[in-house]
């Protein structure tokens, strides 16, 4: 009646310090009985009477009309830097060791704020386009209900996302403290080639300013390009209307750009001919390089990969299975292959990569692994399907340099890492963040 | 520099009561300027000085570390069937008609407990395979924590979704009402053939029994071929761990299996020799046919769809342009096709299908409209890979009987209705429920 996994291969390795033929694990069900260890066997059949704790004794709770999380679940939050809303930036930061899948749940996706949350009334809200166009246009959210809309899964992350690792010595913190600054959903919304048509934008112009509404009128100058490539007013956030801190009533999603780019509380589209050089995109995200120039513009987040589990702030209890998992995902395409390692970069093997594979998306990767109790260094590192790779740390610290000391979000040169990230395991079972 | 989209085809219809080519919009890209007719035109270049709302000019709101819903969205919200926690099932229906995309926030998925929601300790809760096994296991939720895991989404619909459709006459009642059974999320877990092989479960063996910590221990059996294709136990929901409501923490996940049979707070899976006819599956999940005969077992939820935008509850404000926009999905695989009518079902025209479509998941279909202020009569009818094909009305009806009056969730004969969904547009904009 069923397909029948006896004669299965055995649990054998791939590479070094453990890692383990993930087929036999993923695509095959292997026959382990007793492999795993962490299932505990039963004495003969007396798994009856089953243990009848309190919740199973007596009537639950009453259904509410939103549900939340549990409340063993009350770590699961996101990291404040500005908790008591002191007149300057705002991040929160997602918690993605303790997450899986793909998907960021909305009530934790990443934000950062420079003068709080506006309370926008979606009834007032006006978005126009003008500048170098035929007509200019005004529109409502009522207005923009109405148009035709595409729903694409995307992350987006902050410029400044894993500044920590530009420090000259590993800082010992959890995931969410390094990279929490990216998240990822599904998107709904208007394309923006649709209304940059509707409004008769000149061919000639080459960018455009997106401004939102916000008390400091955040805004970026966006090549034109890519506002035809891929652009989205987004008006929905994994279904539902955008979270306030996600730019409700909509903003713009610019799949692989920076955060800042993709403008929330969207409320003006320029099209222009040459870029606005505004605050932020010339005092915050033009990052210098060891040589003294810097970049003008570094727009795209580039392929990235890192381990969630297990990650600093775990510790394993006992050698014995583990599953490592993590996100890779790329501004320049479609996650092809994610390589692990238990030893530091001496030896890789494949993981498996969850499909399908959006382009410009979390893609969640996995590796069977037997920790030995002896130490281990874990790290990832990610292909995408431009053909670009994820550098290993010294060449990627050769171009880009480092810190002197603990960088902050504004330090030099703190944007767009995207080399490695490596775990180390020590004997007793704690993991350090250390540079592999 | 950039593609332009001059020259594009004109907004042709492409079936009766003004169905438009979706290429035209979606696709190309037409320059239509105009004539959408939402977005206002602004008098020559005079959008600034922008207007500036009270939220432009002051700082906003805190970040806070669990994000919510604008106070402005208070309407999407789960209806509740038992808001007050009386001694009988508890419903809580899904906003489908506000939500957009393919994802279900958690906050909103729906749920039905026959005995509220037990509030489990993920330390003390534990999950036994047993029975006709080798070697019956104990597992912690920590154990299972360490297991090879896969990520799927997939929609969970109630065998009692659409009951209100066996109704002899078109119930008035809201999309969430009628549909609000179903939800679609990205399930993280373990899958049950690796637990069932260390186990050693005998390939003898046809069923597994699996029940719940809830008070009832509401248990289902399940086929063990379903258990070895593509059973999850699921520990993650969108990302984060399971909501309370969708058996927090731990849950059956069968792609495409009757909601009740996905089992939540799974506390144990017995591998027995024959379908153990517990209460639900016997009383409850036994669909009576018009003859008096009835299905014994009605696992698969079929090939379905129906538009959740716009419909009942909302009035078109104007003729003009629309963009009709709904979701299929199928218990039997991917979907392939969407047809939408605006006529009754006289003439058809394909919609746009939004991809990567997943197997067993939610699937968005959209359709560009133009309605000239006449009456019309919008439905949708969906295809899938297995070749199933989602019935007519009559064909239904002839088939599977409908009630003498308005049924309720245990009447006759009311489980997995799968036909289409018809919404009536009168000339006054308003829109009723109809039989097309």
């Amino acid at each position: 009646m069923r397909k029948r996994r006896s004669g299965a291969p055995p649990l054998e390795p791939v590479a070094g310090n453990g890692l383990l033929h993930r087929r036999a694990l993923l695509r095959s069900g292997a026959m382990f009985a007793g492999a795993l260890g962490s299932g505990a066997s039963l004495t003969g059949a007396a798994a009856e009477p089953l243990t009848e704790p309190e919740w199973s004794q007596y009537p639950g709770e009453v259904t509410p009309p939103l549900q939340k999380p549990s409340r063993f679940e009350a770590s699961v939050v996101r990291t404040l830097s500005n908790p008591k809303g002191e007149p300057r930036t705002q991040h929160a930061r997602t918690p993605l060791q303790m997450l899986n899948g793909t998907i960021t749940p909305n009530s934790l996706h990443f934000t950062i704020l420079h003068s709080g949350i506006p309370d926008i009334d979606p009834a007032q809200h006006r978005f126009v386009i003008h500048g170098i166009v035929k007509q200019p246009l005004e529109f409502t959210v009522d207005a923009l209900m109405r148009y035709p809309m595409v729903t694409r899964k995307h992350f987006v992350e902050c410029g400044g996302n894993s500044a920590p690792m530009f420090s000259p010595e590993p800082i010992q913190a959890p995931l969410q403290a390094l990279h929490g600054l990216v998240s990822c959903a599904e998107w709904t919304g208007v394309p923006l080639s649709t209304l940059l048509d509707e409004a008769g934008a000149d061919p000639k112009a080459a960018w455009m300013l997106a401004e939102g509404a916000d008390s400091l009128a955040v805004s970026r100058s966006v090549p034109m390009k890519k506002a035809y490539d891929d652009a989205i007013v987004a008006l929905y956030q994994n279904g539902e209307r955008l979270m306030p801190g996600n730019g409700y009533p909509m903003r713009l999603v610019l799949p692989g750009y920076e955060g800042n780019m993709n403008t929330k509380f969207l409320r003006r589209i320029k099209v222009v001919d040459q870029p606005a050089m505004t605050y932020y995109e010339s005092r915050n995200y033009s990052p210098l390089l060891p040589d003294g120039n810097a970049y003008k513009f570094y727009f795209v987040c580039e392929v990235k990969s890192f381990i969630t589990q297990p990650s600093f702030g775990t510790s394993l209890k006992a050698p014995g299975f583990y599953e490592i998992s993590g996100i890779a995902y790329s501004g320049t395409g479609r996650i092809t292959k994610v390589m692990v390692s238990a030893d530091g970069g001496k030896s890789w093997a494949e993981a498996a990569v969850e499909g399908p594979v959006s382009p410009q998306a979390f893609t969640r990767f996995t590796m069977p692994w037997r920790w030995d109790g002896q130490p281990a260094v874990l790290t990832s590192r990610a292909w995408d399907d431009s053909g670009a790779v994820q550098p290993l740390r010294a060449d990627f610290v050769a171009l880009r340099g480092q810190a002197n000391k603990v960088p902050n979000v504004l330090g030099f040169p703190n944007q767009h890492y995207n080399s490695l990230t490596a775990w180390g395991v020590e004997s007793s079972g704690e993991i350090k963040h250390v540079y592999g």
